[in-house]
């Protein structure tokens, strides 16, 4: 198979290292472009067309085409604005604990209030997000080791938050074609589990998909690099 | 032990031979009748009590007792009635990703309106329901491989619909032994996860039972026939 | 790691024995004293800081400090009462399944209603609490064998049904370190699965907290004792 791996906040297209180790061992074909806003250099003045522009570059560069979409959380807006804009090139569309975008709704608006406020004090006058240890070490890395979840947060990256607060335009789904899957890590609770969580809430505006689920925390791409990569072939094959 | 394994819509008895497999080797008695209107030649004029009559005829036959009776998905409500008909034969009695009937309410009752709707409409003129591909695979067999899931789509036979809008008669369910298992495959998403899920919704009906979960889709009888056999034994036994 | 270990209605401090031994083996100290009215010969006239009392007074006479403080099931009420007590000497503390209180509310509080109203309805002129088999085995040990099962359960004490009743002072809540997790077994189910489940209903409780998963029952730490040891280190360590 072949698969474009689009990352989610505050991570860059290397942090799926692990990941296509064991995919490419396996035979496949993998794809980590970053998005712009995540890559060195980059400004903070990004909306959601801005992030996939550098994604759609590099699909289009390469000719790639029958290819797995995969988003993971925040990446979930990038990989609905590429199906949208190159749905003939798309074999399926793969939501890892991601974001299902919903018509004129941004990621902001689907966290619970409390989280939401919480998350628009963590700003910094550049326009940047970044989030604190204990936030993301418990909430986003539960199952890793103190240590890994260190070396991986000094790695993370500023977010551009108006990625967050863009409104999804969802003209043009209806092209796309429907072959979608979700996995849910079971301990996914960056976003705390009940009322608020992507599923079933967020997955029910995909009407059918497929569903895959495995342990794991919300970083699981990083916990568990092998399982993943057995999970993202269970979600994209067909 | 002694199992009598009630399948469900759209199968037939040896759809569970690889779980029977691995029952018979583990030193259990295995016993797979199909239900009426899953037969080769049966018409699709069938209730509920016309498919469970093929059934309790095999068990009577063979003077089958002190067995669990096991009904996967539609199965949930053959082996409630023939508990219901036979209750001093019954050991315990295991719901299989099951719907656990209530009365004066049929299985389309127990679907999402949109999907009960979607499903009526693909009724045949011969009162038969067949599934397409798209949403069973998707829905129903998420965890196998697209070749599996072609090879077991077509062995799949016509449905009679009428056992779907037969409600439930339970006039003497108090007399079955409390003895109840319900096995959750953790991915089971033929019904949407969420709100109208079979768990915990309708095995709220069931008052005590012991609960078993399992990683798999709602077929995982067939893509994990090993695993289910485990589990059919941990919700068995005493 | 140096682990408290509280154990839940019913039990006491030598059922964590296989946890225990697993732990120790890993290199870890653990300490599994027993709560007040749990001992032999405590009579029942026992409230939640007279069922601490005896744990703090084991933590203060060994000095003990920079603990992961467990606790399970009602231990949850216990542990609390602790953290509020002694802050400064706990390092993370972890509700395993456990009841994350409210100020003000008791345990039985937490119930369903018809749940709440069974248990009180088997409350002995003493003041004792004894749970029936037939609810324990399916409701609380699901993932265990028959024979184990009536093993422990003849093994279990009776309970201090005031400890249920006596309502949560959390007073003194704000300065227990931020330092949560919480072990949820995936078939958990001594408190029905759904709305009334303890997470997320109570976790909400905590804010911010590490989330466990693992399969197992209620009693996993007698079912699974060294998946439950594994998992309390991943809960437990920084």
């Amino acid at each position: 198979m072949r698969f474009v791996l689009v990352h989610g906040a505050w991570h860059f297209g290397d942090l799926w290292d692990g990941v296509r180790s064991h995919l490419v061992a396996a035979g496949h074909e993998v794809h980590t472009p970053t998005a712009g806003g995540l890559r060195p250099g980059d400004g903070m003045d990004v909306d959601l067309r801005g992030a996939a522009e550098p994604i759609a570059r590099y699909i289009r560069d390469r000719k790639l085409s029958d290819y797995v979409l995969v988003g993971h959380s925040w990446g979930g807006y990038l990989v609905t604005r590429l199906a949208i804009d190159m749905p003939e090139r798309l074999r399926r569309l793969v939501y890892f604990a991601a974001y299902v975008p919903a018509h004129g709704r941004a990621l902001i608006d689907e966290l619970p209030p409390a989280l939401a406020e919480a998350v628009a004090e963590l700003v910094a006058p550049d326009g940047s997000l970044q989030i604190p240890f204990a936030m993301w070490r418990d909430a986003f890395f539960s199952d890793g080791t103190a240590d890994h979840a260190r070396d991986v947060y000094e790695r993370l990256r500023p977010h551009p938050f108006r990625t967050l607060t863009d409104k999804a335009d969802m003209t043009g789904w209806d092209a796309v074609p429907k072959a979608f899957s979700f996995i849910q890590p079971y301990e996914d609770h960056d976003i705390p589990q009940g009322e608020w969580a992507r599923h079933p809430r967020l997955t029910s505006r995909l009407g059918l998909f497929r569903l895959v689920g495995m342990p794991g925390s919300h970083e699981v791409l990083l916990t568990n690099p092998a399982l993943t990569a057995t999970k993202l072939v269970e979600a994209g094959r067909d």
